[in-house]
């Protein structure tokens, strides 16, 4: 890897987080740049123009050109590397739990976090406040099928750590920030663990 | 390939019609299963326990293995194609579109497509409906990335088509379905005629 890798970045954002603890797990180097999301630092014009007309954090920056969406930024990242499964099929697996972290786990689990946490539950809209209960049924579900995906085993797919464990950490470890109660997932909170006790783990917080 | 593949389907879904797409044109022979959602027929135990816990569709069965997960299953399917892009860069890039579509794309057309055309506005809960004006303006604002991004070039990554405009296509060209206006956006416009225009190309209700 010659060109220089760059985190554009929420360092609280677990999204933000997955790109860096898959660049420690890897050992690259990773330069970070903060913003502000709560002061729209990321929705002025510079930010749109030149790093992600999305208006969003986490970019990854490859040189001169950027790769935003969190998971898009780890594959990117692990290309080549054992966190990608050289199978077909598992390769496609891993994808999937990928997808599904983005489309049935983030919108649940980290906005009720975000929600909680930053915004604050008196400051909802109404909109927001009557889709709580949904989205608090939806991440239990979400917690409910790692668990019996893990009851058999140890990690997500093909026998070993990969990008999708990585990506399903990132909010899953964080899920009582929301009162999720991790404490009833066994399973969970073993593979939990098991990612902590990673050679070159890092923290959310580091 | 030699494992039989089956895709498991409800067909009038973009979801569904993406993995049909990318069989189409890579010309994979593919065995088609109809569940009526509506009737809850991808949450019996049968299906949850032997096609996906998730209880959704689309899923790719290869073998006696599952894929759910759209985006995922066109991954497999494509693996080896030219519908994916060999550079490393360009990989990730279109990935990134292909996450950017189920977080920032589906949730809100799609969404609103299904609310508008199959529950129809009148059934939606109280929690529904105070999410409409939201989705309709994260719709636009999708379609308005894309039609940015589409004024400079003729597909989404890499000079050529991807998977990115597969899974982008699906849902964007029917959505005046939910009244989204695409007339407004020309690149859009012309961008899915390109589509259209692809060897091999089926069409959704085909």
């Amino acid at each position: 890897m010659t060109e220089k890798l760059v985190l554009h970045e929420y360092a609280v954002s677990g999204n933000c987080y997955k790109v860096r603890l898959t660049a420690a797990l890897l050992k690259l180097p990773l330069e970070r740049r903060e913003y502000d999301i709560m002061k729209g630092e990321t929705r002025t014009p510079d930010f749109l123009s030149k790093v992600n007309a999305n208006g969003r954090i986490p970019v990854l920056q490859v040189g001169n050109r950027f790769i935003p969406e969190s998971n898009a930024a780890c594959y990117y990242l692990a290309a080549g590397s054992g966190l990608i499964p050289t199978d077909r099929f598992d390769d496609a697996d891993m994808l999937r739990w990928m997808f599904w972290e983005q489309y049935n786990h983030e919108p649940n689990i980290a906005t009720l976090r975000f929600w909680m946490g930053w915004v604050g539950p008196d400051n909802l809209t109404d909109a927001q406040r009557l889709q709580v209960p949904a989205k608090r049924e939806a991440g239990n579900a979400a917690l409910k099928l790692m668990e019996e995906h893990l009851s058999a085993r140890d990690w997500f797919v093909a026998g070993h750590m990969t990008l999708a464990d990585i990506c399903l950490f990132a909010y899953t470890h964080v899920a009582d920030d929301a009162d999720f109660g991790l404490a009833d997932y066994p399973h969970v909170t073993s593979w939990i663990d098991r990612v902590r006790n990673q050679p070159n783990f890092v923290p959310m917080d580091a």
